[in-house]
């Protein structure tokens, strides 16, 4: 099936798409990003994505072409004319074409509908296997579209037999390249790392049902010592929503106890609320 | 007057080219290049920039689809279709199509053909000026198209009324986004930055021409505290060639010294027996 995208202010062919290579997009690697997902036709969690877009695009100077409405709009359509009811939207803004290489253009505007596949059914039963390593991103509160540390890392994460890796920076732990990543410590209590980090609308959701459930949240730096101590640990994702972590490093961690399958169960009720909403806040 | 590009394994015009948005160049920033300048027609340091590119591409994994002989024939080809006497030759290299963007495709190759504006002969005579600011990239010794931050910091660079940001990590300098620095210390020995930087074609041969005519040359960190004393302090870049620096932050440093002059004439030198030569080693 032939996949339609939205480049260059049209509709067109994702195979015939494409950008130019004079964008700082491509060239100086300068865009933002954002990505949801679609479950039966239903764009999740979409003023969250569309407002986090916006804020991307704010902190790097770069202006959406459209108010958040029209975008709103577009992810429906782009939704509609594709009819992949389980899939991935994917908005991306670069810096747009530039004289030097050095101004930003205007800014220029894509939207992908993507296959997504669910994280398989054994990653959620026995948990995910992460190795660490020293990295921050250089704009950690922005979807940049920089993703080469995770890429040229990946042989690594497989020879180490794990699914991820998760960056820290002398010792304090912030996020993983696409998830971000909680404890339940010894008192029982919910803790992420919130700063260097790009705030998940998954993690956001998290947090907001943990608070309503009565769990207490510890949003504050989280250091690679206190993981051996802890009770359970996850990682959240608009594609993987919730997947217990049952090693870091060395360290094995038991997997889905009560607060990681709580939180899951109660993530999944708020996501049907949405279908059952189409989408609408 | 329009421009030929190599793209997707053809000649074609660059305003009809364009690159994959599903390739992790553009998609997720993974992506290196070289660049070299064409001065009559003929390719400066045209094998130090091939064999710096095929180096950049072996740090990211990525393969090169020629050989260094054939790479180098397409930048004698792309200068004879475009017929830009004075020029840029960029050479890019992109991590292909991945089907899960995360493990590398098919590297793809780009060549572009580029008008390019020497820098201003005030700002050889008047100078360069220079703000710091704390920033180490990720894949130092590579060229990789991530210029992110150059291009988000312009405004203040524009604001300080300067030309140009000067990095360094926690006081140690390394470089400028598209220059190697250089200064000339107290002893009168050439100072300039080995770790952590992209080992620049320019500065290579200036290392080389002041060996040659008996300057001592010190690789090593530099740190911004060593500036004010600086009896000399210049850039280079294959663009810019040698620019004295007039400012570092506050300090101002006087241009044009003996050293700088020397240098520069030298460099002046070994680039028309390269015209001379037609580029050939």
């Amino acid at each position: 099936m032939e996949l339609i995208c939205y480049a260059n202010q049209r509709w067109q062919p994702l195979n015939e798409s494409g950008v130019s290579l004079q964008d700082l997009g491509f060239k100086r690697g300068y865009a933002i990003f954002d990505f949801l997902r679609v479950a039966q036709g239903t764009p999740l969690f979409l003023s969250q994505h569309i407002d986090r877009f916006f804020q991307s695009a704010k902190d790097m100077r770069l202006t959406v072409p459209h108010t958040k409405e029209e975008l709103a709009r577009l992810v429906y359509e782009i939704i509609e004319i594709n009819r992949l009811a389980d899939s991935g939207v994917r908005m991306m803004l670069t810096g747009g074409n530039s004289e030097d290489g050095l101004h930003l253009g205007t800014a220029q505007l894509f939207l992908l509908n993507e296959p997504i596949t669910p994280p398989p059914a054994e990653m959620k039963k026995e948990g995910y296997q992460m190795v660490t390593y020293p990295y921050r991103r250089h704009f950690p509160q922005v979807k940049t579209t920089d993703y080469s540390m995770e890429i040229w890392l990946r042989p690594m994460v497989e020879e180490h037999l794990a699914n991820d890796v998760l960056y820290h920076h002398h010792g304090i732990i912030s996020e993983c390249p696409r998830c971000n990543f909680f404890i339940v410590n010894t008192a029982g209590n919910l803790v992420t790392p919130d700063s260097n980090i790009l705030k998940g609308v998954t993690r956001n959701t998290i947090i907001e049902i943990a608070r309503e459930i009565g769990i207490l949240v510890e949003l504050r730096d989280l250091h690679l010592h206190e993981i051996p101590a802890a009770r359970e640990a996850f990682v959240s994702s608009t594609t993987k929503r919730i997947i217990p972590v049952s090693r870091m490093d060395d360290v094995y961690l038991p997997v889905n106890g009560p607060v990681t399958t709580l939180l899951f169960n109660r993530f999944l009720e708020r996501e049907q609320a949405e279908i059952a909403n189409e989408g609408k806040p």
